[in-house]
């Protein structure tokens, strides 16, 4: 095989890259100069030996604990927890949270087989464990419907903790055309609803 | 810069991959074994290494000449000029085509401050020059507006050397319906008609 088939292959490989997308790429690395192979390259193998998981909150981090559970002037009083590290950095753009991330690692979903013991759960209840100095959790988890079930199964293993337990709100997106909304997104926004300043 | 902010950066410098995108695969790259990012960084840098162009078609290669020039099997006395050396990729799969090929690295296109001189030409000429065995150079360049210019250019700088010059036929797409091909498409098909046999 030449290395050209071979990259080819390799991102291929990649989610929602497929075989013409793929050799498209690789006709655009065989342009690029050997150093911008070599850095992308180096990047990518660095990934490998960098970069592990924070034994605090299970983000993806070159130091443990990572950057944020490390930060002082973060609130280690608030846990947000998500289904994916990659959930971080969406919540993390929108400059308002100041507390702290518990990264799942995925939902519960009896068809994929992945169950509650497969999941960071027993470490977030650690975490809250009397003593603690966590006051709130925030479940973060998606507005699927295996975001739904994980977040219920996670306020039931935190009740005995006397920690308070929220979700983030569900409702139309800002921006978002009434018109244009899904039906339970309209009923979850109605529920939600709350009483107007006058 | 983290080693993800690294891959991520690395990843949006390719054509056609956003950072929305970027940030997907770099998470998906994270979750694979070292193993794996390692051959694709390997596989990456062989591009740089192993590959260069073939000196007689211009063509991606790990040899010179390539396997293409190389073959006695192929006829070395039809030659199709393509832009692109991706574009033999797709002339290959046709499984149609047992003559040697010729990429040009590109159309004319002087918006693009891309002229013919930019081009493999004059090696095209020094191929079919007086005393060499091509009897036939066929003319695969796009057919977009710069393809065809390119063609045009192409044909009249070979037409001293009494060398036989065609283009690809232009018309509907195999499969292509009627009522969704563009004007000029449906022009070209109408023109190039042929009669058919009884």
């Amino acid at each position: 095989v030449s290395a050209i088939d071979e990259v080819t292959a390799e991102l291929a490989r990649l989610p929602g890259i497929g075989r013409k997308t793929a050799t498209r790429l690789t006709y655009f690395l065989l342009k690029q100069p050997k150093s911008a192979l070599e850095r992308l390259a180096g990047a990518i193998v660095a990934l490998g030996t960098r970069i592990s998981t924070c034994s605090i909150c299970g983000n993806w981090s070159e130091t443990d604990p990572c950057d944020i559970c490390a930060d002082g002037r973060r609130d280690a009083g608030t846990v947000c927890v998500v289904e994916e590290a990659s959930d971080i950095g969406a919540i993390e753009r929108s400059g308002e949270y100041r507390g702290v991330y518990h990264v799942l690692g995925g939902h519960i979903s009896p068809l994929d087989g992945v169950g509650p013991e497969d999941l960071r759960i027993e470490a977030l209840r650690g975490r809250v464990a009397n003593g603690s100095s966590v006051r709130e959790v925030i479940l973060a988890t998606n507005a699927s419907m295996e975001g739904e079930v994980t977040a219920t199964y996670v306020r039931r293993v935190l009740e005995p903790q006397g920690v308070r337990v929220s979700r983030i709100a569900l409702g139309l997106p800002v921006g978002g055309d009434l018109e244009y909304a899904d039906g339970l997104t309209i009923a979850r926004a109605l529920a939600a609803r709350r009483e107007m300043a006058s």
